[in-house]
């Protein structure tokens, strides 16, 4: 493929340098880039292809990094990072000390921030816009945001704060697709889809004016209004939307893919010298039939062939999908069982659900609001229904203060199928499921499940729907490994017992495939016994009392170290009067950068060979 | 005073019985009680003064508990709570095994659900609603919400998502005070103010309408319109509202005063059978002149003199003003420092800051919106800046993963200045401060201090602005307690050596002076030796090797034991090969209900006495 133009573009200086008129064919490299970078490494792949126009008009008409350009989410910055020189994306994206999917100020100084999560992008926008008021420093601040991440309520709170600040420091873009990952849900998007069937809206509202203005020569009807003025129905007209009534000079909608366009909506966004949101309407999966076809299939993927001719993709056998499954039967047999998703009916297995169970209303997308999404669970448990949010581990961060005030303190019975759970590779530091653990432990009446098989899983949802209070299934991305090492599936623990008691491992989730396998390549392995717990907290006396049995103790954990199991396990033995030696290995105050799944445990010393050093160590220790 | 028609009011039936000439009276019956309540029980004042009319017309027109009221934050319920049987509120409001000063279901039918932080009100009522849906139950949910709540995400996203049911279930009550508990913020009130300075909006609409229907009689200035057609105008007129935007009815504003007035517009709302807004505008501290002359400072209240001749309450010392103060020094030594509160100005002491430095820019009310205040920060300190943000400590849970999304990734440093850490009294579970220790340590990179004294606070203050990374000062309600217990300030920590190396008790905070009154009462008490933590994380390596060095070691802890700093501690010291004896005394798996924080102390055993107990026992224990 050709790249000609691309190549020359070693940052935003050069592409300012290129001629009008080469434009489109760059973005057409840029295209065929992208599509050949995600084949190659996984990644997003639809968001990215809508916004290549849009990226590429900002950067003409920006001064990247003293403008400074705010990414939601972050999942639709390739082409940002290709014209900010990091033109290695095909050979670099999402790999072990590579090119991060998503915004990372320590990669460049045009990602002016992190992220990863949704809808952070107008306060952040707005933080750095303050900033550079109180230091004097010149520049805009752009944010981009989804109509999807719009609907988060951390947008609201920043679009809200923003319109504060008259100054036009700050540029919204709504970059409007008419999705979110699911479709989107709620008023706001039927507002949004109003307003940009409205193509003719703006100049509508020019042909309004002007009527309005010959109005009074029109005779006492008007005149006589009972509030009096005239000024009073103009006002109504002009100040016509949602983001006019915030405070925002709103334009467009803008043709997303017209290069000119939106240049010429750029420069005159920048010019108007106060808050302004510019609507943006793209088109997902842009340019790759397939992907604009089924962009939700095409939103993240793994891996694939881009000569691959458009079936959708095939679903990988996934511990998201045996939930959805499941999840789907005992609602058949149990008509209390309601299922709540935050926009990830597909990447959470529920469409299973969806399907089946949406006619009858019980299956809800509340879009990305996951503190809503449990609020609204609770206030259904609290008439007796059982609500089933299905939410990535790291999403559900989003949710403790409602954890706490509006499911805990009245034990409302709510069940978290909590996916991704763990490290998931090459997302990562910001997508990481290693905190779950941690604070889900500290809610009163909490329960929490790590099962390693599909089977498994099966099992605690079982109990999760037939328990009380907060009850959480938490499974890792992707498939059981070699579900032949997991013994016997269950719901409580096993213990591997060697008949020596000299040597213990407690562990719990996936991690037990290392553990496993470091107990197997160990000089000795066969006298170390272990304890692999599918049900994780609250911590099981039984499970506690074995363990006491053993002069040594090893806890491994694939979670972060403070306020994980592990640090309550040996706390508990402690309290209990246990005086031999421990040992914990966990992820200790840090977070995870992207990999994959091997290479981070590797890098975190809890992959199988690293583990059996450190267990052979400690054994030696003190002897 | 004449209580004599409250009295007759055993529920909402009796209401409903008495005639309309005597709901005024009745009314200023019921003022005379709240203020007769707070006055003796401390509380909030001024939001419940507001909507005494308002409360007494939806128990009018709707039948509770068949039709649910879902009162936002719950600060403003004690009127329902006359209503509904609990008349009793003067003697038993705060109390222990008393009335709560919010909705609580476990006291009454009629509080659907609990309430006690802000914007979860449409969450709820829409989880409600679709549950009666589902359950074939009848009758309406109302959602009562202020203007300064409706200004946080979450009720953004429950608005956003209530929208899409066409059943008109719920009816959304905007209870307009201009006020949050500050002065409001933001585009939203700029536009609410709008709203309700056009008094005459809706019948202009009416006039409007008339008028455009009978526009095109008028000649081929408008039937030309470039768009085609009047529908579009009208269209835009009629949808000209926020709210309407969103896909309400929007009624009002309405005088929040006028019975009748009001008991008509409930009544329309209910038979709209479609999603409606009823802005209803209320006067906060209505009929209480002191109150309404200064609703921030009658907002929430200690016990007071209802006759006391209206002068602004005098501000009790306590940390939030001792911080304000130290705060505003240190930032005019350091002009990188700003503040951010979110909607607590007064409440957290910001007003010293803010008074001096608002002129500035470099103070930020952001209003109620925790997880954008934080974002917001750490942007700012991405530019150099250093935030310092005062946020209660359970308002800061939600700003959970905004703590480890938008801060911590990148080590944005960011002090969090914690109020009303530990036990808060009489406002009861919902607004404990028992978890920040807990999950603040699970964030990487965080540090903590938790000061005992006014001058120890100050010292930590100025750790944090020094520091690196999230920076998290805690501290109590209320103001230090016999400072001279506390040896010297430190913000590091303070051995209490006592010679012996059999028993050592390690604590921190405000429940020091518990330890150091069990130590002084116990038998052999100057035997025990104290480890008083200012800095409590990350844990000190020095203080582990001192705590090694002693048989028994017991932690006491006024948090959340799972995940606090007691279990980090003792982890960490089987870790490091400790063999003695543990206790730990910390808040075990439970919510703490309302009452004094002394009866609190007692029924988690963590006052002098038990603690004293406790210690016994365990000293003799294994001996």
């Amino acid at each position: 493929m050709d790249k000609s133009l691309l190549d020359r573009i070693t940052g935003p200086e050069a592409l300012k340098r290129l001629g009008p008129g080469n434009l489109e064919r760059l973005c057409k490299e840029i295209r065929d880039t992208l599509i050949e970078s995600v084949s190659q490494n996984g990644g997003h792949l639809a968001s990215n292809l809508g916004v290549v126009e849009l990226t590429v008009a900002l950067h003409r008409v920006f001064e990247s990094p003293a403008d400074q350009i705010v990414w939601d989410v972050g999942h639709q910055c390739y082409t940002h990072k290709l014209l900010t020189g990091r033109r290695d994306l095909s050979s670099a994206l999402r790999r072990a000390d590579g090119i991060s999917g998503f915004p990372r100020p320590s990669e460049s100084e045009h990602d002016p921030f992190v992220s990863g999560h949704a809808s952070t992008s107008l306060s952040v926008a707005g933080g750095i816009a303050r900033s550079k008021e109180l230091l004097g420093e010149k520049g805009h601040v752009i944010a981009v945001i989804g109509d999807g991440a719009l609907t988060g309520g951390m947008a609201f709170e920043g679009l809200n704060s923003l319109a504060q600040n008259k100054d036009g420091r700050v540029i919204v873009i709504l970059n409007d697709n008419e999705m979110s990952i699911s479709k989107n849900v709620g008023g706001f998007t039927k507002y949004l889809s109003r307003l940009r069937t409205n193509s003719s809206y703006y100049k509508l509202k020019d042909v309004t004016k002007s009527v309005l203005q010959s109005i009074p020569l029109m005779g006492d009807s008007l005149t006589s209004l009972a509030s009096g003025s005239v000024a009073q129905i103009k006002n109504l007209v002009y100040h016509s939307d949602f983001f006019e009534d915030l405070g925002y000079s709103y334009m467009g909608p803008v043709d997303g893919h017209d290069l000119s366009a939106l240049q010429d909506s750029l420069r005159r966004a920048r010019g108007l010298n106060r808050p302004v949101l510019l609507h943006v309407r793209t088109v997902k999966g842009k340019g790759y039939t397939y992907a604009e076809q089924n962009p939700g299939a095409w939103h993240g993927v793994a891996k694939f062939d881009p000569k691959y001719a458009g079936e959708p993709l095939p679903l990988a056998d996934s511990f998201s999908d045996v939930f959805g499954r499941r999840l789907t039967e005992l609602a058949e047999e149990n008509d209390r069982i309601v299922a709540v998703t935050a926009a990830m009916k597909y990447a959470t297995g529920l469409y299973h659900f969806s399907r089946r169970f949406k006619k009858s209303g019980r299956f809800f997308d509340v879009g990305i609001a996951e503190g809503h999404g449990i609020a609204f669970c609770a206030a259904m448990a609290s008439k007796g229904l059982v609500p089933v949010m299905a939410v990535y581990s790291t999403f559900l961060q989003r949710g403790y203060d409602q954890l706490l005030h509006d499911c805990a303190i009245d034990r409302r019975h709510i069940v978290l199928a909590v996916d991704r759970a763990g490290l998931v590779g090459e997302d990562g530091e910001t997508h990481q499921g290693i905190f779950d653990c941690a604070f889900l432990s500290t809610v009163p009446g909490a329960a929490i499940y790590s099962p390693v098989s599909y089977k498994e899983l099966e099992l605690c949802l079982g109990e999760a729907v037939a328990g009380e209070g907060i009850q959480a299934v938490r499974y890792p991305r992707g498939g059981q490994c070699e579900p032949d090492k997991f013994d016997r599936p269950t719901a409580a623990s096993i213990h591997i017992d060697s008949g020596s008691r000299e040597t213990l491992i407690v562990t719990y989730g996936r991690i037990f495939a290392q553990v496993a396998e470091a107990r197997r390549t160990l000089p000795g392995g066969d006298r170390v016994s272990i304890i692999r717990m599918t049900k994780i907290w609250p911590l099981d006396k039984g499970v506690l009392g074995i363990a006491a049995r053993y002069e040594r103790i090893i806890f491994v954990e694939e979670g972060i170290s403070a306020g994980g199991i592990g640090e309550h396990f040996l706390a508990r033995l402690s309290l209990g009067g246990y005086r031999g030696k421990t040992m914990l290995r966990a992820i200790e105050n840090r977070f995870v950068p992207q990999g994959t799944v091997a290479w981070q445990m590797k890098t975190l010393r809890l992959d199988a060979g690293s583990l059996a050093e450190d267990i052979t160590r400690f054994g030696r220790e003190g002897r």
